[in-house]
């Protein structure tokens, strides 16, 4: 192996720079030469690839977003997208590929690698809902803007005695929830991966509130339902001054936090080891603060499971 | 003059925890005695009065929100709300007031002294939407987490080479999306004091990125139209990837910022000064950098204006 | 057991507040009464000692320090205050004791347990210098302030191309520096746990300066040597401009992240959960995302070991 | 006029990269061409000059420091420099120019203007120590810097109930440490511009102490004398537990605030219009809210005088 390309794919994630910095370093201390590739899977088809010298990965570690930027491309199951990419690598001399991103990331991956070319995935996005790997590459940063975001909403709700019901990212995975929610010292929090009664919830609050707490919160991962339609619910079955908030984009931006940057700088240094031994087809996790690496054939299989000791936790120290 | 009530009303805002600070250690250096009263006028009439002492308003100046509470309370229009709250005054020996907060908050001020009471009205509200004062207390801090939001949503932007739609607060008044979108280098500011044409911003941010702009940012005040409303229009006229987000309540909240507590300082202490001379149905100002007042009743005459020079010099540098 | 002690000893870290809370909540959960302890062991011998409620622990998640302030007490070595400690704890009903802090806290923890009063340690300090857990709370907060400060003095360092050292906190563990400077891009790391070469970290810097980096930054564990100091020593060897700053006390303050007060929820309401059992004379930690006991008399036999592997992928990294 | 330099040029400060944004978009929205100078003078001198897009100056209005880098350069203070610097900017075409910084800027513009080069001066400095206007740039960044980490230190001073005494920037003017001191609810505020008593204020520490206050903050100007220094003075006078801090270079870095981008982007393209209008050996400034420009010459003779009112107001409110 001579040289090796990087890219990213999916929605964007904080410290995905710091993965793309990692891999390009650590390939160059051992002397390969690094590729970038723009656009995910569209820019690899269209050949958007150029050499990456190591001060074009200078004063990115702290950037939010990705210096490769990123697409979705559906077309990409197709082989014969899949062959034209291999033949953009092969045009541009890049040996093997590291894909930062989320599922769709790790299809592709695997396509190339059955194709007979060696692409590794890096979990790289927000909501965590990767298997195999306790955090994704972005997580803690999301999760700490949601938390900061939830103290400023806590400032006014307090100041007026309001319930606030509100509405933080996940589609399928309630991770950003349950961490967010019990940081934010969040009264209710109501996750696709939890059963929950609309009434008991209503009920509470006003408990909570004829007890004397100035506000209540509730953090509701995008999954479950819309903030407002929630919100309705709940009125029906209390009387409260309640608002909905959707927190949307600004969840995925920012500077990366630390244990992001740090989470995918020996991420992707791992994956060029990984690379360097002839490996592919896998996909890089961190597991119980080990590195380590599974087929990407095993994730689709395999279902990832959000921390519900969380949600019990929660239970007894918000009441 | 022995005693000095203190009061927030309207919604919350940054910086009003500081001014309650200032009020308070002010009159006590003067020797006077400070009440504070909870939940603006309704806790007024309602006579959710009690005495602060200096340790009450220690560790607050950083905090957001009001730790006095707020309420709307619009029966405060009526003599008989009024007549209530001056005995409920009387009743705890409070002979001068100060009421922290926005528009209604001067209504009732001016109400009280008509009825013999000196109050005196600080403008606090993340709006600025109120004559005489070129700053409110809490505009600065929700001009800059705007723009700390705005910063978070340009690396995704810019990732995915997004236009974004960002409604910021404002029902009445462009100030924060003046400030904010100037900051945030937004491509266009549309607010309600300033003619907008829809087609035109769209072939404007199509021109931004055929000539190779990664994103688009466009900051609308809410008082102009929802967010998703103004990106369904401008979808009419161009063909380009947006989205749209509101950034809702968290603008409301947070530290406030340096300037924010320095303004709320200087007001609250200048507002002390100003009972002390006797005067009532007065509002404290900063204008031109200097502590000014004005007749309650002239504000009521006199609209806000909006630093529309700032809307001109933006449109000159997001070219 | 119907009544549970808590207070925080040594020096404060953020996440303390959120501890307090779990533990306080936790009990409530289960019907216990629960006592706050002011000023750590000092407060403990003289009895300051007071009930506390639900709201005496709400919104407190966010706030950086102790609630239940902190103090050293080396007198509590002798056996006079420990049965001292012991009396007034039994004068006021407390049956068992949560002690969060460092390494003093749990020498406490131990004694008081050895004359048959249940206490258990939870690692409270930003130094992450406590065998048997990966991480401490406070640590990902102090982690995450050095790393935002590292990033502003980039800034600096970039525009005037110098080189910067900086010193972090850390007495005897390099766990501080490990992490922020890998987070923060840092050029050098320099920690008491590796060797270092100061004639060769100069000669790395002159190179990495003829290749035209801009800035280098070596961060500098305050357990090796003083800043000053240490930059005095790389001008004899290298001819480049150099700044050395000692970040210092700010590191040990702010709101704590959401990994701490995760953390700190966590062990607070598992600490509660062991006292249940009747469990003392224990030391919670974190180990491989399980929540993990061991005798406190293990961890006086176990050093800390902090993760030495971040000092070789940085060098990668950087190069 | 065709063709407009800009440089930066003394100590960097947030919010320079905004303007060099503003003077490059507004000039060539007036279609002039624009070329940067990297390095202050010291780069005029060597030619080090170079022609900027609309593109080079994207997504810079968030960014610390400044792109242009900075170098102080006394040698400019000689005619030949000065000759060799026009010589060089005739070279590149360039016919006026934009110098962003401190003192040392302004005499290098005014003698380029005393050779009939038109050349404009931005204030761009932390320390706000520069006449005929209110504030410059970077000023209120450094201030909200100062200020969050008084509160982080205020955090960890309650907890253990300890007097700091925090040095913050500012060689000659007492600016940073008034606003800073005055929003950080600082106990004393020690400044170049006032007197003050060790001993008086030890005592009032000492008061303040016996009334129950847990912490007691002191701002100190590093005009003043060292924190250390400081402390080791008041500990001379009275008995308690203090501790020093020198906050250092950080204060420089990081993000511009929304007032400083603002400031950034109307003085920016106001020099510009200046330029426009054939106008040189200028400085900008903005007083009372308004743009003003005063001659380079007549800001010698004129003494800066930051806000001493706050001084007085703050004294009343930290009793």
């Amino acid at each position: 192996m001579k040289t090796i390309g990087i890219m990213t794919s999916g929605g964007d994630a904080p410290g995905m720079n710091a993965a793309i910095r990692a891999v390009t370093r650590r390939a160059m201390f051992y002397g390969f030469k690094v590729c970038g590739i723009n656009y995910g899977y569209a820019g690899l088809v269209a050949g958007d690839i150029f050499e990456m010298g190591r001060s074009d990965v200078g004063d990115i570690i702290n950037r939010g977003g990705t210096m490769l930027y990123s697409a979705r491309y559906p077309e990409f199951a197709q082989v014969s997208g899949q062959l034209r990419g291999i033949e953009q690598l092969k045009k541009f001399g890049v040996d093997a590929l590291v894909v930062i991103g989320g599922d769709g990331s790790y299809h592709g991956a695997l396509r190339l690698t059955e194709h007979g070319y060696n692409a590794i995935g890096l979990p790289g996005t927000i909501d965590n809902d990767i298997p195999y790997t306790d955090f994704t590459i972005g997580f803690d940063t999301a999760v700490n803007t949601v938390v900061e975001l939830i103290d400023k909403i806590r400032d006014t709700a307090a100041s007026h005695e309001r319930t606030f019901v509100i509405e933080v990212m996940g589609r399928g995975a309630g991770d950003i929830a349950l961490w967010a929610g019990t940081a934010g010292g969040a009264d209710e929090i109501i996750v696709p991966e939890h059963e929950y009664n609309v009434q008991q919830i209503a009920q509470n609050i006003q408990n909570l509130r004829a007890r004397g707490k100035k506000h209540t919160i509730v953090v509701l991962a995008e999954g479950v339902m819309h903030a407002d339609e929630f919100m309705q619910q709940l009125k029906q079955y209390g009387d409260f001054d309640a608002r909905s908030t959707v927190l949307g984009h600004v969840q995925r931006g920012g500077a990366p936090t630390a244990r992001d940057r740090v989470l995918a700088s020996k991420m992707g240094a791992y994956a060029v080891d990984l690379l360097k031994e002839g490996r592919g087809g896998i996909a890089v996790g961190m597991e119980q603060n080990k590195l380590t690496y599974h087929k990407i054939s095993d994730l689709f299989t395999e279902k990832h499971q959000p921390d519900l000791e969380l949600y019990d936790i929660n239970k007894t120290l918000a009441k």
